[in-house]
Order: C-alpha cells, then structure tokens, then sequence
C-alpha cells in the first residue's frame, strides 16, 4: 500500500515550519510548492522525526494481553531460560498471537522497523519462527520486520539445535543468532564456528547476544570480531547485543574493542539497562561503531518491565549516559532511529527526499522534549499511510 | 477539608475486593456494613495504594510549564550549580509560581506528601523558601509538605549563607539542608558542625545531599552518623539524600555503612539514578535502613528529564536494582510510600484503619502491574476528598 499526502505545518527534526510531500509512498519534496489535488494532513505545528527503530525485541514470547504472571523465577540466567522455555506450554504464549500483539503496541508508539530475536529450541523447533514469519507478513504494511533465528536454551549444550536454526535460515530467517558462547555454551569457539558457519551458507548475517561482563566477555567479542574480518563481513552484518563488557572499568580496554568493532564495521545493540555495566553510546558512536537500540524483551516470564516504546527507550538510554544537553539527547534518539537502521543494515530510511514516508509527528519544542516527554499524542506514518494516532495502531490484530 | 465517603468496589494493594469507609477524613473501616447515607465513589475494581511520598524535589527551580530551556551546560556540578543561580534571574524562575505548577503536576501522578530542598544562597537569599511556603499554605489540602532549607551554592564558600539558612529556619522551615561537605565546601567538620549546630538550635533535623561517591562519601557518611549519634538525633531526623557512596564495589564497606545507618537509625533517599553507583536498595532494606525515594529535579537547569511520577520512580528504583519478582517490585512501590514516610517522620500515614484517607486508586492486577504500567486512569485521595484523576489535579494554580 502506497499513497500520496501532503503534510502541512510540520517541522521536521523540530525545525522550521513547513511541508512534506509524499508521493507514491516515499518523501517526494521538503518544503518547495503545494501541490494540487492531494490529500493533505495537518501536523499542527507538531515535529517530525523518521520512523522509531525496534532493533532487539522478543516478539514471540511477550506475555502483553494475556493473564498477569506473577513473577517468582530465581535469579540465574539459567533459571530464567529454563522457566521460560516451560512457561510457553503451560502458558500456551503463542508466538503468532502474541507477536502481533507486540506488533501493534510497538507500532503504536511509532516503530516503523523491528528486528526481532525468535526462539528456535529442542522444545519448540521452529514454530515460534513460523508464528513470527506469520505475524511479519500479516502487517507488511505496517512495520519492516527482521527475522533472527535464535537459540535461546544454548545452542551446543542442546544437540539438535543447530539443525534447526539451519531450518529457520532455510525458511527465510534473515539472520543467524547466537547466545553467550563461553557462559551458556561453554565453547566459545565450538559455538561461533558453528553460527558463523550457518550465516555463509545462508549468505546471512549474526546478531549475537553477548550478556558476558569484564574479560570474558571481552575474549567472546574479540573471538566475534576475528571472525567478521576472516569471512569478510563487513557493513554491520555482523552485530553484538547488549555488550555488557563494554560497560567494564578498564578504559584502555574498551578504546580498544571499540577500534576493533568500528574497524571490522561490527555494531552493538544496547538497551541502556540501568541494572548492568552498558556500552558507553557518546564513546562507541565517537570511535566509529554503530550502534542501534531496542526494548529486549517486554512484560515476559523473564520480568514486567517494558512498554515497546522506543521513544521512552531514547530516555531510557540518555539517562543511563547521563545526558543532559539538547544536542547528546537528540544523541540518544538518533541511536534510536538512523542507529539502529544502519545497524539493521537498512539504507532506505531517514526523513530525507527519496526515502519511504516513515516517520512520527509529535508534539515538542524538538526531538530533547519529545524524548523526555514521550507524548501519547503521535501520529505514525508508515510509507505515508497513518497506521497509529494517540499510541494505538489503527489495526486489528488477531 | 475532610470529608466523608465510601468507597466501593476497590482492592486494597490488589487484594479482595471490599470497601473503604472515610470519616472526617480518615480510614474508619475496611470492609464491614456497608453504612447508610454516605457519599459514594465506585473504584470499579481499582485496587488501593497508599498515597505517593515525593520524598526528595526541587520544587522551587522546575522550569515545568516556561519556554523549552535549550540545555548546553558544562560538565561539571559547579558548572551546573553556578549556572542555575544565575538563570534564576535571566529566566525568572520564580519559586512561588514553579513550586505550585510542580505541586499540581505531582499530585496528579498520586503523590500526597512531598518533601522539598529549597535553595537558599547569597543571591536570592531566602526568597525561595518564602515562595515555597506560599505554595504549601496555598496547596495544605492537597499535599503534606515538609521544606529543607538548602544551600544548593555550597555553605562555607559563600559566607553569608549560614545567616541565611538560620534566618530560613527562623521563619519555619522543617529542616536544614547541607550538602557535600568534602567535594563542594572542602571542609567536612565546619560543614557539618554548622548544619548541625543550627538543626540543635531549631530543634529540628537535617538532610543532606552526599553526591560524594567511594571512600570520600563513605568518610563524610561516618562523619554525619558520628554526630546523630553524639547528638541523639535518631528516629530518621538525619537523612542522606543520595548517597552514592553506598553503591561502591567494595561491598564489606558498604555493608559496615549500613549496619551504622541502621544503629543510629540514619534514613537514605535514593532517586535510583542509572547513571551513577546508587545505594543497593534490598540489602539497605534488609540491613534495617530506613529508605525513601524522590524525584530530585525535574525538567530544570539540570537537565531535561523527570515528571514528578513517584509511581514511574518506583519503575526506576526497580530496574535499577533489577527487581524482577512481584515481591521485590513491591519493595520498591514500599520505598515510595512507606518508606518515604518513614523518612519524612510522617507516622500519621497508611493504608490502614485510623489514618488519613490519602491514596491512589489505579487498574491493575497488583501494586507490580500498577508500577510497570504507570496508568494514567489514577483517583488521588487526599483527606478522602479527590484531588486529582487522569494524572491532572482537580484545583487550579496561579
């Protein structure tokens, strides 16, 4: 679905007055002569920032609109994966259901891109995949979704697992994922070797979750790094999220990652969670990394936070950077938008003529008071089509 | 004002379902019969939580509901320090009119009681805390308020400030403030010997902001705890607001800190801030440590963040301290209650038969569902009388 609309007293980026053509879908004109003969909506004097970029989420095990789940799960990482992984029977989360569900939350808030981590285990094979790639194409129109096949339960301490994330990948998954390859799968260069392998063979990239503090989790990163410049794979399709250890005390020694990430075109994802050591953002984006950012997962077995809006995600990450001037806030939302579609490896995006009509209008002096305001009154436009208003999407979901 | 009121249909902390009765004020019943001829307010199946503690604001310097306030300030606390005193004049920021737009918007988030620094300097000398004093007169139904005198622009190093900060506690104020005695006055004794000579003349207490992180909070914390002992001043009349020094690595330290605070029965308050180390709130908690929690500043010269939600701060509280469970999200809305109240030395507080009818009704499972979503949909009681719904207060400010 395409369309053609003028937007009228709209100020993008917080700037000057003005209008933004769209035609056939894609920013066509900023500012110049009205047209005739188009539709037309006002933005009441409201900002425009390009579409919001869910660059991690879980979307196949959200608990959104079902039961409250009182949470009583213990405190190891293993605890949580093992309580989850049994959580999805006896709670019957059905992947297809609840992604959509997390579709239209995230949509609401003015997500125009998602990149999505899917279980893929001995439990429930590829089904969450399946669910996932059923909700993808079902709102098409409303959100560009990336599919990461990913071993949640450990991928070589769980025999079976590698052949199906070799499925997914099979079934069109868009990247290999992979998970702590010291702490979970006690092989470090077993694991990488065996999600490297896949990601040639499918021509796909990795994005790997990397929960690993302090050195080890520095030696997994460096081990990650190797392999992205032996296979050549260069531009961000390769990707480490959350990358703790670039939260450690030893500068010296996260200056030198950063160089190495920035060097081989390696990106993070962060969340900025307050509750780990995280990358430091204004550091990693001066030495040349790209960085994207996302809710991980939301309202789940794993805990309650999470509201899908990557918006509040924008505060959440310039709060825990500490910053607090206009320019490093509008930091924290670039991250937000441009950072994590370059890291998504998504060239066809920003508010600038030429690109698809994907963007937010919102209310604010400029993109620093949006952030911390994180105004309900939002108008999301998807490909110049309004898919949410006042963060509800305009769609049913099933 | 008091009133008198039933209150149906309502779930007190997400319990059964059963009614509250209201006389001349205060909590008379929970449950029981249902009494005859009395005002009714149907909760709809809202639970119950007592009223919100703001037990840490700026009340007099939010720059809430001015002109946007472009943030390029220098790095520094001093930078930050010298550059509010002088936009208070360039600005007009004026601490009546603030502190009433800053009393509306938290009472409308649910808070009852609000516990306010107010600066007191050689350059507004103690205007602040006169316009503050007119807001809490203005604003007595709607909201307890306590008001710290605070020599935000440091004590000794502004002669002049001591005279000011005696004749703020001559006019009433409810404490003396003090803060960093190492890192802004450079003389932790004379700073300390000052605030608590003038909280002995006043028969008052004192609440300081320790910012000082690792062993130099540690040693200015010893040296507040030395002189509440010497003093005798226990029940929470001191409070270290802050205190960063608590969420060092050195954890036998801090854990020797904690036992001190609990003996002299010392109160923290903590913000919960991301980006700096924070006080372990369970273990502060579980070592007897009385903890309340605040906004600190929002949207002012500082910085842009904050929206005086005390139920969204106990969002923060529990991601910071990565409080999963139901129970320990509860530990954390607990802070912001009781706790608070507790560090106030409000013991006229509860959601109890005999206490003032001050309290929250919101949707929810439970108090865990109530502080992860943040609801707007929230019916303030203050003194049973309604004084806010839909996050807006019911009464005007100037």
């Amino acid at each position: 679905m395409t369309t053609d609309l003028l937007i009228t007293n709209v100020r993008p980026q917080g700037g000057a007055t003005t209008t933004i053509e769209v035609r056939a879908g894609r920013i066509a004109a900023i500012g110049g002569p009205v047209p005739a003969g188009i539709a037309t909506l006002d933005a009441g004097g409201r900002l425009a920032i390009p579409g919001l970029v869910e660059a991690h989420a879980h979307l196949d095990k959200t608990l959104w609109g079902m039961a409250w789940y009182p949470n009583n799960v213990g405190p190891r990482l293993i605890d949580k994966i093992d309580n989850e992984r049994n959580s999805k029977r006896t709670l019957d989360i059905n992947a297809k259901r609840q992604s959509a569900r997390q579709v239209a939350l995230t949509v609401g808030h003015g997500t125009t891109h998602i990149r999505t981590h899917v279980d893929v285990d001995t439990d429930c094979g590829i089904s969450s995949i399946e669910g996932v790639m059923a909700t993808r194409d079902a709102h098409a129109d409303h959100v560009d979704m990336q599919i990461v096949a990913f071993p949640q339960s450990g991928l070589l301490i769980r025999p079976g697992t590698l052949e199906l994330l070799d499925a997914a990948m099979r079934l069109g998954a868009d990247s290999v994922g992979g998970l702590d390859p010291c702490a979970i799968d006690r092989d470090p260069k077993g694991h990488l070797d065996a999600i490297f392998g896949l990601a040639q063979r499918y021509g796909k990239g990795v994005d790997i979750h990397l929960h690993e503090m302090g050195e080890m989790g520095a030696f997994s990163m460096e081990l990650i790094i190797e392999r992205a410049r032996a296979l050549g794979m260069r531009g961000q399709s390769v990707v480490i999220s959350h990358a703790f250890c670039l939260g450690m005390a030893d500068t010296p020694a996260v200056d030198r990652l950063l160089a190495d990430l920035a060097d081989a075109e390696v990106a993070i994802m962060t969340t900025g969670t307050p509750s780990r050591p995280v990358p430091p953002l204004v550091r990693a984006r001066a030495a040349g990394v790209v960085v994207g950012a996302g809710s991980d997962g939301i309202r789940d077995t794993w805990g309650p936070y999470g509201n899908a809006d990557i918006l509040e995600r924008a505060m959440f990450l310039g709060m825990r950077n500490n910053l607090r001037k206009d320019t490093e806030v509008e930091e924290a939302l670039d991250v937000c938008t441009y950072g994590g579609a370059a890291m998504m490896g998504v060239s066809d995006y920003g508010l600038a003529v030429g690109k698809p009509a994907d963007m937010v209008l919102l209310p604010g002096y400029g993109p620093t008071e949006a952030v911390v305001s994180r105004p309900r009154d939002r108008i999301v436009l998807k490909r110049g089509v309004v898919t949410a208003r006042d963060g509800a999407a305009l769609f049913q979901v099933a």
